[in-house]
């Protein structure tokens, strides 16, 4: 059994985390932090967690946590970056789900977060959490910056195209929608039901953190910069990421056979049969991303849909899979569970 | 390994039976029937199951399911009645998540589903599948009539107070409000999302089905027979049953040490504590009826909370864990997963 | 043209009001305050009201308001307390909203509000704002305490019973149903989408504000002290209560009859034909109750089913229906749109 | 006042039509047709129209719609093409809603909806119902083919950009969401409550019968042929359509001011300032079409946002904006209220 903490377990990811964590095979949950409900059992915060765990919050301090053999952040960003240097100097292997290690340039940290960087000497160390694309890394890593939740869709779709150059990639689009557990728990206005009930927006168009992150992943797979415009949107559900992703073809392929040889192996990604549409209900509560790539009108633009869970491939469940890499142990373990439908 | 077959893998009780019973240990799952959609694949209808299951839908037919050591109708009411009679004389046990063997006397049933029983000889034997309530006839039984969604939130919240003789059983109220899944997925007008959605009703209020049964249960536990006013709602969300109790009190008792002391033990009800009230999400998925209990402003009409998910507690989960018993595996086996949340 | 100022223009009540009011073929709409939105035009925050109006919000002054013959308070208790006295000896016709001069009883109020009464003095006078009861009294006010919403939901549905003395009012119970804009627009948790969506809860049940009001309400329909228990539930809609209301019939009626005679002639309050069930969305934006009674099993239970939209006959709608009879215009005027459906 | 007839009026887009035209200062509604419910009172099958309307439904046929100066076809596509000949023929103007005559080319008509058209001769006279693009050949039309909801809100989008010819019509991008009542009243199950709520989906990705019809728009706004990728999207809510679209710049110009100059004085197109998104709830009910346009990082991809509510703009409101220009009334009539919000 692997010790394991958690920082930070009182939004969404935390406690997808915490659901995940407590039902895995090898792993022995010990610390779980939160300064504003310490004292109190997390599931006095959580019902959903009575009979599965007899936790309690307490302050977050590097000694219980360094106790653990792995720790997880599931913060905002701004606080992995303090920590994170101690605990890898004691030997815990950290798993970061916030921003601040997923970017290479601690200047575009500053810029997209305006937060200076605390840590900036372990930004090169940092694997990027997102297996499919950089497995070894993170079997290798000490500290894994998990990829985020539209990157996480937006990465798995494009890649299959950008690595076998068969698109433009000076002129990538990714249409983003997001249920509203993506906006996370805090009190924010447009958060209330009311606010997002039986409506959708855009919002970010002219800029979104998540920008940089992608192009950095993308120009990985493209072997070379690429340029992409991303627009998120604002869906009335509880959880789910459905990324429409289009690009120019440079030359031609059987598509379908290109993700299906690609993504061959992979526990989590299906590549659905020609034609068929993922939704985002089929990956509800699991770890899976679902894709589908069209050419519509037999044209030159491709296009590919992409859906994931983004509290689990898109933040907990990725932490969970890119940990099991880390640890030796099955990449799937604790993640076996099929979607909740409906 | 328990072989298991399936008959009506197609609604939504069929489809979370599949999400149960593909990842319980001790089931091997041999058999699943659709007439209609007999030579698909499961995964095909259920793409949230690719990768869990390469199961086939087949016609309905005894041999292939009486070879099986256990069969699940998960059927509208009327299918296992005709099935069931040839399937027990072969050795199998049967789980009827459908009303067919539900109601003792024959003649309730026909009133109430409009249909002249084809198996009334088996009503006696049937073991009413609500093992908080009748553990031991369900580990005997051969045949389970798994119970009600809105009778198994009902009778859960009732039957301490009975029970013990606390309330009056002559003027018992359940207001009780389900999410839409509760109707099944056939192509009803009311079941349409603009239908549903944004809005909710009441339904059924002159008579419901579930009436009787609800009736039939709380008599065993009064000790006599009760009179229930029953008025179930629909509510727009996918999962769910809310059941409001109202019931005079008879005589003075600490009410919360008497719903604990009930439960205490039983692993899938949970008793919250004082002056907490049960969120329906809190058992999204999960086989878990939570119960509070209250006595407005110290008056003689006491409030019993009870939530549970209608396609678990109150259809799948139910059947599962009357399965377990009925075979003396662990009645929790297959059903441990915390609930999704949010 | 009857010069109108808003009190309170930021929650979901003012904005209500204002959807109301910029149509109102009678009124002028000329002030419309916030202190925290001071200086920003009303479609600035409100989208939907481009080209619909040109007002600011100011800082609340008694000087602007006091130009203006009706004043509406879409504030949280406490604020029209505090500017009612001055704004009436200036003439001021005042429709408020909130609970400040709903409870008859100073010291009602400040056991279940928390808060001394600043102007207790008014208590007597103000009109209790639902026509249906009380319309004379509102024709001749100064001072309307518009009723809540619960409470005209109850009310409405009560009343027949009651003042035909039919039931017995020491057993009475109102299973409630709100849609999430009843919990307002601050920042609450409970609030968040993701804690309502896909979701239902009770709360209160050990005690609620409203019940002190209804109360007081049914003691004089049925003219002698009553006995409610109050249970208030949040369901996923934005919009919309749903009441179910139970009591013990005393004596033997037509039930239908008896509601359609009482409510003849009303023009928001309509009584479905006997079998039918109201949906919430059959009021959605529209100012009307609608009703429905039943005597399942012909036993001596009867069962009201009252559909309002809880921020128009519940809350803004009702407002201005109050002051459509206080300035002697139409009452329906302004309130003519149908619901919006789906 | 101008009699008026719906044919087919139990659908969504009927009913809507209904809501609107009870309340058009200028209209009295004569005939309501459904084979289906013919006999019924509309307020029975509509209860959100108790009070507004004494309407019956009767079997379509020609005598009476000819009776009316004005019929509406809110029918499944195929009917109009049947009756409106021979009501043109006896004077009647005509507004069909459904996709009769909106292509141009009779062979497109089959190629795309499988159905010989049976009345080509017409499809050259018929006004396309989009009165922003087309203002003066509705004024003068007797047959008017209304918009479709996503084409209406693709064509407004593109328009400015397009007749200015700053974007390369070559490689035009429209990703579309539309809540459900978009795919109508029939009973399909993916309509339904549980296969929709809480989740989203692309579909029809491969081709959509809405694409010639877009293209046809376009080419006209462009002086040539475009070429356009169009995916649309399932999303949880009732109504309302938000289409982002995407187009590569081809000169510089300032976007907002462009928008802003092409839509001065139309009364039901709103640019929104620079910088802020368009939710659908802010048109919910509304006729209301509103729009952002930016340049993301300053690159050479414009990104159009385009909301809509899919029944009222996209569907009844247009035709009733269609009809008022052709009757040379006032282009608001009956559209005059606000978005319903929230």
């Amino acid at each position: 059994m692997i010790s394991v903490g958690i920082v930070g377990g009182t939004g969404y990811t935390g406690a997808e985390l915490l659901r995940l964590l407590v039902r895995h095979p090898q792993v022995d949950l010990r610390v779980l932090t939160s300064r504003q409900e310490a004292g109190k059992r997390a599931d006095s915060l959580f019902p959903q967690l009575r009979g599965k765990t007899d936790l309690t919050f307490s302050v977050p301090a590097v000694e219980s946590l360094a106790a653990c053999r792995a720790v997880f952040f599931a913060t905002p960003h701004g606080t992995a970056m303090q920590m994170a240097p101690e605990l890898l100097r004691r030997g815990v292997k950290v798993f970061d789900l916030s921003a601040d290690f997923r970017l290479r340039d601690a200047a575009q940290f500053g810029k997209w977060y305006r937060h200076e960087h605390a840590a900036p000497e372990l930004l090169a160390e940092a694997a990027y959490g997102l297996p499919e694309l950089n497995r070894e890394s993170v079997r290798k890593a000490r500290l894994v910056a998990c990829a985020g939740c539209y990157p996480t869709s937006v990465q798995l779709g494009f890649a299959p195209l950008l690595e076998a150059g068969l698109v433009d990639p000076s002129s990538l689009i990714a249409d983003c929608k997001s249920g509203v557990s993506g906006a996370g728990r805090e009190l924010k206005l447009g958060s209330l039901f009311c606010e997002a009930a039986d409506s959708m927006k855009a919002y970010g168009v002219a800029g979104h953190r998540h920008l940089p992150e992608i192009e950095q992943g993308l120009a990985v797979a493209a072997g070379r910069p690429v340029r992409l415009t991303f627009v998120p949107h604002l869906v009335p559900m509880n959880r789910g990421i459905h990324a429409t992703l289009y690009a120019k073809l440079a030359k031609d392929a059987d598509l379908h056979a290109v993700f299906a040889r690609r993504y061959a192996g992979e526990p989590f990604v299906d590549v659905l049969p020609p034609g068929e549409h993922p939704e985002t209900r089929s990956v509800r509560g699991a770890n899976h991303c679902r894709l589908s790539v069209f050419r519509p009108g037999g044209g030159d633009t491709v296009v590919v849909l992409s859906a994931i869970d983004n509290l689990v491939k898109g933040a907990a469940g990725q932490a969970v899979q890119c940990f099991n890499l880390a640890f030796g142990l099955e990449e799937a373990a604790g993640l076996d569970a099929p979607a909740l439908w409906p």
